[in-house]
């Protein structure tokens, strides 16, 4: 920065002419840089500087790491085969740093602020902003009492909060996936203009978005040196149920009352619903089924009941969940909607977990959907296309007189 | 990510057991990233894993880059002399490739998501969340006529504004330096839990700060490659010209409209102030005193009237800003709060042009606030200072016969 730092940033915008070719600057570029780059075949254009590198690889997390080519002008570029549409999250090595790309927008991923390039979907404007009216997204800050500390969240207001001041809302709880945050069903997932755009076109009912953090320690719980204790140990198995439930309880006890009573909520289980991305589905499964009289609405998105550690297990669907699917016609009445979905392209386990538990819950005759992504990965095309297909499906039996008692 | 990503991640927010050192984990840190560290004198330690890099610099903004020390486990440290307080920006420097330290929180400056240490100051809580009230940061969208773009911004409500819903509010536009983003206010700033502070003490009125990209380009707009045109060459002047033109269309024909139709605003130019830092102040300055009709509180944080331009010129007063100080009297009158502020040490060129203008005002007899925060720089911690000392004189003389006509 020094002296002239405010004026070279003024600089630091321009937008050059168009090179004549059919690749165009990414939409997840800052300001009017001009790397990344996509074509009309979705092929993606990387190119980071790094002179006095001996090696540098470009690590899309949904593919195998690459070596880059280095030009004389000390620029290293590489350039991607056709890519999936949806924003594909990468990091780029330098002689073994793993680094993020100071081209692209920083999305929080993978427990860092890591790269991504957003790749078009041909057809598909659902996720992008249009001339519809806007809901707002707030930040909230709150105190818990669980974790002893700051909390925060983001909160999306549908398009006519403000006007129609005596209006109350039905409430999803939405959350992100493993090492990500609360941003990431904004920034990443573009659930406000997915959001506005199915509110506007009548297709589903106005409803506020809370957006929490998914991590949680209980106050003054020190997390133990995991250090050689792999995933599936006991000792880590016995941290990560610490802070699930650490989570659970700042949800329940905390952020759903300090919601009902900042916004204009209708505070009942008919007009609550929850459901989470990957990580975010296992916690949407374990909150919502120990607390069935806060929620009737639930949402798998790559990630739902212990699917991380189903395998090839199956679900007993007579005795999950405390019992409460054992009687299949009452949970239907109880609730309204168990929404699980996946990507086609997904790791196989991830796959065969979601599958397995579509299988038992058919066996066990609990009525669900089951819905497929096709052709992406564990990666956020794959998350804004089961919100499009979830979010109509939310708080349309709240009237049912069979389920409108609290 | 791939299969385990979302259990990979569950772990990667663990804290471990304090180490028995006086070096605590940055508050600016990701998650519980162990570092950046900062100690009780202010010295920060920086690591970064570069197995494979030959050189890795640090490059704190406000200093000069230094060497780190490759240790070997593969990660580079470094620790600072003691350093003042607040956040610092810093780039990473891996065989000639500038990069952000994935342990710390991104933030978006020098058109880049560059990391920041976060310093404390001892005895400074008024930037930091309290047990008061807190307003909502909410996140709009907007559609610009002037720029054909869809725009974003950043409004703070104070903490009434929900519960008061018949109540208006005057507004604060508050600017973000150059390569920054209208989220810096909020994250680097903390300009909402200032004013949460500042409001629950009974200091500072309610208000809605609305922050808004400093960048903009008219429809249309191709801007030239500016390769081999130095600042201050008629090219890159004429071009920051139409830059910072578009923004005060765009501020003044649509942003300002479109707040006051959707917020409950007091809209006249008795209860709308601005204000900005560095680039942000030239563009507060422009903006205002070309609107006089639409502001009557104007404030300057390190940068202000092409103070960048000035150099040792002074700033004559009888024909400076459309003659609007010609008349001094008339001028108190007429524009309630003039401030200007600058960190003691900040870049001699900056310095002098604060100072400059501060006595051009002074010797014009223009009443006017100067105020100097000791020994901070070009940085965040000056203008949260800067907010502190500012926010409590707006509106106050909103109630003056003499002004209150639009």
């Amino acid at each position: 920065m020094k002296a002239i730092g405010f004026v070279m940033l003024l600089a630091a915008s321009f937008c050059f002419a168009q090179e004549p070719s059919d690749f165009q600057p990414a939409t997840s570029n800052v300001l009017d840089s001009q790397y990344p780059k996509v074509d009309g075949n979705s092929r993606v254009q990387i190119r980071f500087r790094a002179p006095d590198a001996t090696r540098v690889k470009l690590n899309f997390w949904s593919g195998p790491k690459v070596d880059m080519e280095k030009a004389a002008d000390g620029y290293w570029t590489f350039t991607t085969p056709p890519m999936a549409p949806g924003l594909h999250y990468y990091t780029i090595i330098v002689d073994g740093a793993e680094v993020s790309d100071p081209a692209s927008t920083a999305y929080f991923g993978g427990s860092k602020w890591a790269s991504a390039v957003e790749v078009p979907e041909a057809g598909a404007n659902y996720y992008l902003p249009q001339e519809v009216p806007h809901g707002q997204v707030s930040e909230i800050w709150y105190h818990s009492s669980v974790t002893g500390t700051w909390r925060h969240a983001f909160v999306y207001l549908p398009p006519d909060y403000d006007a129609q001041t005596k209006a109350r809302y039905p409430v999803l709880y939405l959350q992100h996936g493993g090492g990500e945050d609360a941003s990431g069903w904004i920034r990443q997932g573009k659930a406000n203009f997915i959001l506005d755009n199915l509110i506007a076109s009548g297709s589903t009912k106005p409803m506020i978005i809370v957006m929490a953090n998914g991590y949680a320690s209980r106050a003054g719980y020190i997390v133990p040196d995991l250090t050689g204790k792999p995933f599936g140990s006991p000792e880590f198995m016995k941290v990560m149920q610490e802070r699930m439930g650490a989570f659970e309880d700042d949800m329940t006890q905390v952020l759903i009352p300090f919601i009902d009573k900042t916004f204009r909520t209708i505070p009942n289980r008919d007009h609550r619903a929850m459901a989470g991305l990957s990580m975010g589905g296992m916690q949407t499964f374990q909150v919502t089924f120990n607390h069935l009289d806060l929620f009737s609405y639930v949402g798998g998105f790559s990630g739902a009941a212990n699917v991380f550690a189903m395998g090839n297990n199956k679900l007993d669907t007579k005795t999950a969940f405390n019992g409460s699917m054992a009687d299949p016609a009452a949970f239907a009445k109880r609730v309204h909607l168990l929404w699980i979905g996946v990507g086609t392209n997904e790791p196989e386990r991830m796959k065969t977990g979601l599958e397995n538990l579509n299988a038992s819950l058919g066996e066990g005759k609990i009525q669900h959907v089951f819905y497929e992504s096709p052709g992406t990965d564990h990666e956020w095309q794959t998350w804004r296309r089961d919100l499009k297909d979830f979010a109509p499906r939310l708080f349309q039996a709240s009237a049912q007189p069979a389920t409108s008692a609290r």
